[in-house]
């Protein structure tokens, strides 16, 4: 498989479309994108977070406070990517009445037939 | 899920992506799609086509000829969606130097450590 496939796969995957459009808007902490992203386990964001942040997407950053605190962002590359994201997303929200009279139509001839 | 979220996952699916750009160019054949993919089951290849085809992205036209002949082409929909996920490909494809140094940064911190 060519290497950027696999990045593809990371930017388009299911958590990391989400926690590259919610860093869009501002950077958050885990328990932050945690709860704005909901049915994920606290494994599977961290290995979402992890191989974004090893993309070069995802910049973390460990606060020393107390309690302990790690604030994730965007870098440059998260940006394009996540805009990229963004806007895919968005055509297919608004393209969603259109898919779904396609489904109809597909399921009413296989039904018929 | 959102709704829309399952449709994004179709377009940007492993062989979703390659079935989009691929029909891009021209019309093709089911076997010229698995020649040009190479590496995907036939199986997985007919799922990744009936999805996209539910979902009013891809065309599906049986030919009255002898052998019989599927040809598959993309709906107005499906053009939509396979420019976009062409440009995010060729922009993961144009920025993978950005990733690989990143990766390397990455792995370096990590066996530094």
């Amino acid at each position: 498989m060519c290497p950027y496939r696999l990045v593809l796969e990371h930017v388009t995957s299911r958590w990391g479309v989400l926690v590259l459009i919610l860093l869009l808007e501002r950077s958050h902490r885990f328990s932050e994108l945690r709860r704005a992203i909901g049915r994920v386990s606290e494994k599977m964001l961290t290995q979402t977070l992890q191989t974004l942040e090893r993309d070069g997407m995802v910049h973390r950053e460990a606060r020393p406070v107390i309690p302990p605190r790690v604030d994730y962002s965007l870098t440059d590359l998260g940006r394009e990517a996540a805009e990229q994201v963004r806007d895919l997303a968005a055509w297919t929200e608004r393209r969603m009445a259109a898919v779904q009279e396609a489904r109809e139509g597909y399921d009413a001839a296989r039904a018929g037939s």
